[in-house]
């Protein structure tokens, strides 16, 4: 954790008082004591630093902190991903790691390789998905919230959701076995969004991958590696971010 | 799983006979029976296919396989890894990712922010690392085993290794704040290998860092977000993997 995220209402004149794993954490990890600072930051707003009027180093860990917040975070990331459900123990590393890395928004949809029991997975009927988006802002050092939602239709996504968001895309982009050619020679130059695809275990089947195609999206070929989703996940982010900068570079 | 890996003296006349993890892949997986195909690979050695003549579906899964090699792996990877030595669960499934990804030499070394307590892990004391080596390498569909050394000084490694293979590097490259150029502005272009060095969590010291510089690695930043151990793996691969990629594209 790099970063006490705080969320807006529990800042009251100025001032926040932890209970929880934020409490323990400078405690037990940052060993602060009363006068340190620490780095905060409030969820979907500035960051700024908190000062420790008081603290108790046993349980229960409480702190209470003068927060100041008057920095703006790191500028948005200029990634969405689009993925097919994995299993749900990967969906957690990946959320979190996918957030560190920077993503604006995370469309997690069916695909016929998904297995049907992923569905029912609590970290998506209790929401739990979002302690991993945080702790992944944790770790980044940001305080913008992930905009994350299921669509278990892939069919409803395709022709319905998507044509409502593809025009504020530059590229919409999916690694697919069929097609040959490299990332860096179809990736569009010029400035804009990405939306980034994410197959299951076992790749998109040729009638998704049609469909994607037919609503815009723009086919690459990843080598003759196969890579696991979570691995493939955060490659292709970097990937991707890596020609972004080289474009910024070049302009 | 996507091949099944051999060890060339397991091969008697052409055949082999699995009763491992590999035989109850093909059973309960694949769900092969006799006379099916499936992708086989001689531990650095050439790829191609057995063809099932006898198959126990029941414990102990028992699988025979005629075998034939006659295709070469995926060229060798490009990049060479230097990792401070991370919390053994991290290691496992760094190894497995970065060799899924490709690499060819891994040197785990020590560094001010690494835990001693890391290096009585049995991955290093009874080797067990390789079986994550190699289940990287049944994931990418290679063949060629990684080169994996643990250094348990820095500063031998810095002063009498490095000096002796860092000629074959047409860069070195490491991630530290201090340094704000971007990767894609320091990236040397042209053809060779790349010796890419990711830090503790906590990032190398001032000493570390220095000394690396003064043997020859070129310093670069990630920007402001700080990403754990495991996942700057996976992205620097993939980032340098990308401009290795575009380099050829030109050339």
């Amino acid at each position: 954790m790099n970063i006490i995220l705080l969320a807006e209402e529990e800042i009251v004149n100025q001032q926040v008082t932890l209970l929880d794993y934020r409490a323990k954490h400078i405690v037990k990890i940052l060993r602060s004591k009363q006068g340190d600072r620490v780095t905060v930051g409030i969820i979907n707003g500035k960051t700024g630093y908190g000062i420790i009027k008081e603290i108790a180093r046993k349980q229960p860990y409480t702190v209470t902190l003068d927060v100041t917040t008057d920095s703006t975070p790191p500028p948005p990331p200029l990634i969405d991903i689009m993925i097919a459900l994995p299993r749900p123990i990967m969906l957690k590393r990946i959320i979190s790691q996918i957030t560190t890395l920077g993503v604006g928004r995370i469309f997690i949809v069916n695909s016929e390789k998904v297995e049907k029991s992923y569905w029912e997975s609590s970290l998506i009927s209790d929401k739990s998905w979002q302690q991993h988006a945080l702790s992944g802002l944790e770790q980044a050092v940001d305080t913008r919230m992930i905009n994350l939602s299921f669509h278990r239709g892939f069919k409803p996504f395709i022709e319905e959701t998507l044509p409502r968001i593809s025009e504020k895309y530059n590229q919409m982009l999916v690694a697919h076995p069929t097609y040959k050619e490299k990332l860096s020679n179809i990736f569009r130059r010029g400035k804009g969004n990405v939306l980034l695809a994410i197959g299951p275990e076992g790749g998109w089947n040729e009638y998704e991958i049609e469909r994607m195609v037919k609503k815009g999206f723009t086919g690459f070929g990843l080598g003759p590696r196969i890579l696991k989703v979570e691995t493939a996940a955060i490659a292709l982010h970097a990937m991707v971010s890596q020609l972004q900068a080289c474009e910024d570079a070049e302009s």
